[in-house]
């Protein structure tokens, strides 16, 4: 089937904007810039869908179309269900994705239910209709390195050294977050080419294959305070030998290379890409063989710079888990995971990727928002650099969108922030800003409302034991109270529209998540909602984790009003 | 720790009766006229608690107390963890027990997570506040005989005659709910101390020890048209060879033995009760061995009888399966479980165990109701029966409620009810039950308000492949998007509490399901909500069934108006 993409501008097909907006975003997900195969309705992540048929997807439509302001479609792994009057204040549509009883929670029956039509993936923000494209990966690499530096440096990371290896989809994206916080990149890459295509679209500023005058050009771009990129083509395992050589000690080590897959993802030493490639072909169990011993000394370079004072982390591609299980090396877990060490941190304070979208498909209306974001927090220098980075080098993918952590409540803004009323004072960072967003929309600065979302992946929304709950604290990873909790609420709050699924990134029965969906209209209505949905979600990532005993979110809570019922009970 | 019971009478201790009803139920769970062993909290069902701990249960009470009138509660496995600003038309309470992330959903996860305090057992209506004592086992059972009369008969049992085997704790109610039906019920029990109890309290006539006699009686009984109960001491499966060997085969044969437990549950023929407790104990392998042959004959003799023309089911106590496994009986299958048989159909139409509660803790508040259902329902010939009957042999526990199965629309009471206004005309048998309520309790006809609630079993809130949706038409029986939907939409529609659990009756892995109380306290909120919600809820049942594409279903939505809409695309 031939695909357009979201309507635009002005001009609504449905009767309100609450249901214009769920139209608009369920098209900007298969909009053919955003979605990988739109043709067969996946948007990303695998076989991530947006509905489960051309046939569900145009009932979808003419639901929503008919769809009146007291009203709520139910849309059931991709297929709407029934319509039922609610109340103007209630959600207008409501999704569950991919959900299964526990035992039949397996890739196995999902694939049987499929087959037969009877299912539908719904990744995380796929089935949700809430995907912006590949801003959200860069916007989310950077934010992990702003916490490493809050947590370690002076907020930033200037004149700091950060060494890391594979600039592939997702780790392309690490030297720009890197110079985004003003720091310097140094990254190991075998394939020439993805280091080219990175310096071609201004995700790295160098190629240099000389490994001794691309440290110099680091050393010397730190000294100066100067953000830099440069990518070697070399292999991560060598480098961190040649490093250790040197005796060179950067500030912060990590990895992006593909360590998940022995055999397709990760290049074993000793080898040019081609010749790896062959080896590939040939003699895969050789491959493996050789594949899991350069991970091994890789880890070991890890290791050792960790030793010798860097900070270490893994980003996500389990070369911890592939040298433990496959070579028996117990220290491959003495360096963590990027969750909790510098996500969770964040989860703590009510703090996720909040995103936004402009259903005039005006870019200008964008460009407002990211003004605002400026003026009501001129403080969060991060987010400054973030904006402005993002407005010069961030192309827009269907509906124009912007994401910014945003979270519970800070202390520095106080004050600078006009208060219209003395409710709006005790409002959250979240709700402040979509206050300020609705404001615009009701002035007319901003010429058709203004969808605020997330990802599924935020502070009270999800349980997922191999990710965003690795080893929490108290040992609750797999307990799954909390997304379904953070549904009501959101629910319960207002949310336009509210959704729960399996699965995402981690696969069927790895994880349940849920998220959320604001028009801001401009009306006072909408005020109102958002007011409160922006308060209870983060809210609902500070308590999870205040009741885990973590210290953070115990602060967060006392510092910001969020009731803890049993607070002596938590922490410990 | 020692233990009272709900406060009752017409003074709140909370801000809100909103609240005051969270507060009185969670108490009346816990009455020790109500639960198991209030001690430890538990009211039912193993383990299935009201609260995690007392510490819990303490805060939960204090939050209440508390909790403003646009403030919802969050309880996550029994333990109060939030409590946030929303609005005066959403939750109170939202509750979520015992749910875990799919590959981690097993009892041997959820006991070490128990054994440190960290989550907690919710059974069904344990953990959500809504147990009401033993009155719903046996209008259940009622209402699934009665289901069985609409289906084959003329819509009761004059001059029927049931045989059944079990009258041990549930079973026990099967004699009352068949003459409650205007049947006969002729059940075989070995042991006689259990016959004579149910004699002495008034759930079976007469215990007659011959089977000859026992037989005559009944015959007599059905060819009057008279209601009559009769406990047999016998073996259950040689119960049926006298029936074949005399030629006599009754109108519908059915069993309560504790088949699901051939050591503890079952008894061997040819054995006293005494005899076969030493064997038990004395040789438990050949006490199993004799229990399953025991139970092959059964078996034979339920599928023989059916053969002669009898209508025979399965009533949840596994039989079939075990003579199947252990026994490698392939027709045992041969005849239908009683939930596809009987109660599915009453879900296709959105009828399930809806059920109320007098805050007041005045019986004549639940009086004053039983003639508001009547009135409102005249035509309703098994309901008249049901109450009237209650009335007579049910007696409260804790505070007085009554239960009986409501659904979406029949297309009898049309004109019989007095419409106030055109909307509520429109609405679902449950909503304008709710409604009648709400105005006695405006009126001031009732003392104090009402609280409408339900069982996790219902038309649309439950995924449970081994009971409520075991076989379904389309083969979704795992699939758990419509319990979470019916979440959603209850919390969407304004229900005043709302919870979601993994577990109940099957254990943990084996289903999630979802229920709602509406607090009927006479205000013109109260009424909007009740209407919504008692439209949505069982309309999810409606549309679940529907969509699994069964006829019923589509019937129902056609006659009563239920959006559908993929409708081409369901039934067969
Ligand atoms: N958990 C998370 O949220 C998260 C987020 C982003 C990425 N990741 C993980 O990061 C990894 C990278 O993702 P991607 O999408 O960029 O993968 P990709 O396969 O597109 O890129 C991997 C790159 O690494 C290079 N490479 C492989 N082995 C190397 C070696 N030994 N030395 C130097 N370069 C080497 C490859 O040439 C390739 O360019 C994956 O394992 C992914 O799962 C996880
Ligand atoms: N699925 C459901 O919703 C549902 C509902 C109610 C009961 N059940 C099932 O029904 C069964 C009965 O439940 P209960 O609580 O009454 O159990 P129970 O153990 O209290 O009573 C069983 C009775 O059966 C008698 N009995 C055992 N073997 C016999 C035999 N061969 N012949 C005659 N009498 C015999 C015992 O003496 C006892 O009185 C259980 O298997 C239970 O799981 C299922």
């Amino acid at each position: 089937r031939e695909y357009q993409g979201a309507p635009t501008g002005t001009d609504r097909e449905c009767r309100g904007w609450r249901q214009e907006a769920a139209f608009r975003l369920l098209n900007n997900n298969l909009d053919p810039e955003v979605a990988e195969k739109p043709e067969e309705l996946i948007v990303y992540g695998g076989t991530g869908r947006a509905a489960r048929s051309w046939d569900a997807y145009d009932a979808i439509l003419e639901e929503l179309r008919e769809l009146a302001a007291d009203e709520t479609l139910l849309v059931q792994s991709g297929k709407p269900v029934g319509r039922f009057r609610t109340h103007e204040r209630a959600p207008r549509v409501l999704i569950a994705n991919s959900n299964l009883v526990g035992n039949w929670d397996t890739w196995e029956h999902f694939h049987e239910l499929e087959a037969e039509g009877l299912i539908m993936y719904g990744q995380m923000t796929a089935g949700s209709w809430a995907y912006i494209g590949t801003q959200g990966i860069l916007q989310g690499t950077f934010e992990t390195l702003a916490e490493l530096a809050r947590q370690e440096f002076d907020g930033d990371l200037e004149g700091r050294i950060v060494v890391t290896g594979g600039l592939g989809g997702m780790g392309g994206a690490q030297p720009l977050a890197v110079t985004m916080n003003r720091g310097v990149c140094l990254a190991a890459e075998v394939d020439g080419d993805r280091i080219d295509r990175r310096v071609e679209t201004g995700y790295c500023m160098e190629r240099i294959d000389d490994l001794a005058e691309a440290i110099d050009r680091c050393q010397a771009a730190a000294a100066a305070s100067e953000p830099y990129s440069v990518g070697v083509r070399i292999n991560a395992a060598d480098l961190l030998e040649g490093l250790l050589e040197r005796g060179f000690v950067p500030d912060v080590v990590t990895d992006q290379t593909s360590a998940h897959d022995a055999l397709e993802g990760y290049y074993p030493s000793g080898y040019a890409v081609e010749e790896a490639d062959r080896l590939r072909e040939q003699d895969p169990e050789r491959y493996v063989g050789e594949s899991l011993e350069t991970m091994e000394r890789h880890v070991d370079g890890i290791l050792s710079l960790q030793d010798r004072g860097a900070i270490a982390f893994e980003y996500g591609n389990n070369i911890r888990g592939q040298v433990r299980e496959e070579r028996g090396m117990e220290s491959a877990f003495d360096f963590p995971g990027f969750v909790p060490a510098y996500i969770r941190p964040q989860f703590c304070r009510g703090k996720g990727p909040f995103r936004w979208l402009a259903l005039s498909g005006d870019p200008e209306d964008i460009h407002r928002t990211d003004e605002a974001v400026l003026e009501l927090f001129p403080e969060k220098d991060h987010l400054r650099r973030w904006i402005e980075l993002a407005q010069e080098r961030v192309q827009f993918q269907g509906l124009p969108s912007r994401v910014c952590w945003l979270g519970y409540e800070t202390d520095d803004s106080d004050g600078r922030y006009e208060r219209p009323d003395d409710q709006r004072g005790e409002l959250t960072e979240r709700a402040r800003f979509a206050l300020r967003i609705n404001d615009l929309v009701a002035d007319g600065e901003i010429t058709a409302p203004i969808v605020v979302t997330r990802d599924h992946l935020d502070a009270g929304s999800v349980a997922s034991p191999n990710r965003e709950t690795e080893d929490m604290k108290d040992g609750t990873d797999a307990v799954a109270d909390w997304p379904i909790l953070n549904a009501l609420l959101n629910c319960a709050a207002g949310a336009d529209i509210v959704s729960v699924h399996d699965g995402g990134g981690v696969g069927i029965g790895n994880a349940v998540h849920a998220n959320n969906h604001v028009v801001l209209d401009g009306t006072d209505l909408a005020a109102e909602k958002a007011a409160a949905v922006f308060t209870t979600d983060p809210g609902s990532g500070v308590i999870r984790h205040a009741d885990a005993g973590y210290e953070d979110a115990l602060e967060e809570a006392e510092r910001s009003g969020v009731r803890i019922p049993m607070r002596e009970a938590s922490g410990e």
